[in-house]
């Protein structure tokens, strides 16, 4: 008999799993079970979907049930597993059916956090994180009246549905229990942010905690803060997601610090016949060499694949990640890589760091604009540990230069003289890494 | 007294030495010699210069003689060494002055290969390495009546320069030797630069050698080919540059392999009080490991950085490259690392490869651009030996985060893995590295 692998959960790093392992052995008997009406999508562009930059949702989907199902993966929507018997390897549905396993794979991904306040139930009142969110707030956008949208959280998710917000016509305002908005980055970054937001007329509100919402008069909504109240037709919380662990936890399998599900570097969790995937489940991140919960779809694609050979028989290691990020606000590109300082010191660093502004290409030429990055190394060793960038061009490449450098766990030193591609219409012969690299060396003495 | 350091060359590698060493150890009496009229000026701009997206040659210049004359260097223009007696350590100048010295840096630079036919020598035909020769070519642009120009030879500076004449207005035809253009990329993605060129109605005729250049007719010029006559009141020999060496192999210094001056780490010559930087020198190559020549701007600031650094009495070395290099076409980035099959092979290597074509950021959002990236690998070890991409976009980005790779010696393996900075304006989920790299895996068996 062929062996059995029951997939719960089918956002991104369940997908990932099933197709790889069906791909390595079509001998496998895969079925993917997932509570909602999708599977395998796009949710990092959910909010160019709402912003209407892609008109249709079946762009946002990679890969058809129907198309699982030709590659020899059984898919069901609509189908929520109960419990699991780990001694008898049997997952239990909602109804009672049974689906007996070899090897049972958790990707039962992120939900969102909500800030338990009354009123956050009304009708108009929105979290995004799976396709049916966005589907929905794509629809009610089309509906409401008065044309405003308050954001409550203003980390990257915050910032991203601004613009798809601003895109659609809608005035936003944003509301921060922080003073700057995504904390990551360095507050004289964060002033770019701030500007940007400004001349787009995004109002942000700092250090604002939402006490309520409840129904409005002019708009449908009213949310309630110690810094006023603020009239709405629509309210997204965007105040992060924390690890849907539930099963997991009643299968008794070990939860990480973070209280993410547990993995070696393949993906294997605690009980040996059970593999975990994506924003469930942690990952090693290679600078703090801690184990972290990161809920970021390419590192759940990346993790499926790694469980899925695995599973089929072809071992595989995830070697972890370096904290790469990045996203769009307007014309800027905002991405970071490595730990920040607090993070830094979590991990027993000694942090010190530099930030700079320069041009990305020479100032000779045309197109010239300025790039704001930060630089973070660790005094006792020399070795990179992080970068902010923040700038209308250029950041996300070389935050992709230095996540590389970050992996390899190189000094500061090497990184002040790495080979880079350089022309004049690209970058200048001391390219802006090069240049607060050796800031930085002179910062260490 | 002081120690004396004289510096011979005054482009890019002699300037940065000066600078630094006058920066890190203000006693040093630095004297820095320059034959011609300019120093330290970017002369990977020219091209942006002749082709007046730089209206002026001053923009070219990063630092004036006065201004090193500020920071206690004495520059000293028009003056050509005749010989080094490094016996009594005493340069002595053409004309018969002596320099006497402490420590010697040779920045000697690298001069363009002529293609030893008859009429290179008549005027209107240039080559383009030194800025003097930049300014002669804009100058005579602007007097030639029938606005055409040859370029023989189809390397980078070549192609740099038939965007500069088209920019200038300039009907232009390339000569070639070989089949196809910068025969460091695949002949796959050498299509898209022979499109580009096409699209601009540049003409390059391949396989043709030059065989004299003569007076012309209608134009001033005519250049004799195998494969037909063409006129045009301009020529620019654009075949190569090879380093200039003479200095150094009459002071008896040891030069490599390559024909340039062999140096070690510390950009130190055969002989103890002598440093050399810059195109006339030697590098080491972190992938080949073995020590190569490449005339580039960028590795001549860095190598005359180490250079000032040590002789001002700070310990630092050069760490190497891994070959990147890109150049602009009209609208396509072109870009390369590591070694090409050839060069891998040379080092002993057992190269594989992939090449791959895909969009940069996912194919629902607008902007979409197709890249093509080709990767090798070592069969025997795995390692990550070379890459190259053509596109829109995306290019140099890529190039430059596979460079970093190669700086570290990361096999294709973890290529496949890489954590970057993912949001979908800027990439796909998995993007086009971790594609060619889990392709080449396959590849590898």
């Amino acid at each position: 008999m062929s062996r059995r692998v029951v997939v719960i959960g089918g956002g991104a790093g369940g997908p990932s799993t099933a197709a790889e392992a069906s791909r390595r052995d079509p001998s496998l008997s895969i079925t993917m079970i997932e509570q909602g009406e999708y599977v395998s999508y796009a949710a990092c562009s959910m909010p160019y979907y709402i912003g209407d930059l892609i008109k249709d949702e079946s762009k946002l989907i990679a890969r058809t049930p129907e198309k699982f199902r030709e590659g020899g993966v059984d898919v069901r929507t609509g189908v929520q597993a109960e419990g699991v018997d780990l001694k008898d390897q049997v997952v239990t549905l909602v109804g009672g059916e049974t689906l007996p396993f070899d090897v049972l794979v958790l990707a039962t991904g992120a939900r969102p956090i909500l800030p338990g306040i009354p009123g956050e139930d009304l009708e108009g009142v929105f979290t995004l994180k799976q396709l049916p969110d966005a589907i929905g707030i794509k629809k009610y956008l089309r509906e409401i009246k008065c044309r405003k949208a308050i954001i409550v959280g203003a980390g990257f998710i915050g910032m991203e549905m601004c613009e798809a917000f601003v895109d659609a016509g809608v005035e936003t305002t944003m509301v921060n229990m922080g003073k700057m908005p995504v904390p990551r980055w360095d507050p004289e970054l964060g002033q770019l942010i701030l500007e940007s937001l400004k001349s787009h007329r995004i109002k942000l509100l700092a250090e604002t905690k939402s006490l309520a919402i409840e129904k409005g008069g002019s708009c449908n909504l009213r949310l309630i803060t110690n810094n006023g109240h603020f009239e709405a037709d629509l309210i997204l919380l965007a105040i992060g997601v924390r690890p849907s662990v539930g099963l997991a936890g009643e299968m008794g399998l070990v939860l990480g610090r973070t209280g993410a599900i547990s993995v070696n570097l393949s993906q294997r969790t605690s009980h040996p016949s059970v593999y975990a995937v994506g924003d469930c489940c942690e990952a090693f991140h290679r600078v703090s060499k801690q184990w972290t919960n990161v809920p970021l779809g390419d590192i759940a694609n990346k993790q499926g694949r790694v469980a899925g050979q695995n599973l089929a028989g072809f071992p595989s290691i995830f070697p972890g990640i370096v904290g790469a990020q990045a996203f769009k606000l307007f014309d800027l590109e905002i991405a970071a890589t490595g730990l920040d300082e607090r993070e830094a010191i979590a991990a027993g660093y000694s942090p010190v760091s530099t930030l700079i502004w320069g041009e990305v290409v020479p100032l000779s030429l045309p197109g010239e604009t300025r790039l704001g990055l930060k630089l973070l190394a660790d005094k006792s060793t020399g070795l990179l540990l992080g970068a902010q960038a923040v700038g209308p061009h250029g950041a996300v490449s070389r935050i992709n230069t230095l996540s590389a450098a970050l992996w390899s766990g190189l000094p500061v030193e090497e990184v002040g003289y790495l080979d880079l591609a350089y022309a004049p219409p690209f970058s200048r012969a001391w390219d802006l890494i090069h240049i607060a690299a050796q800031d930085l060396m002179k910062e260490m003495g």
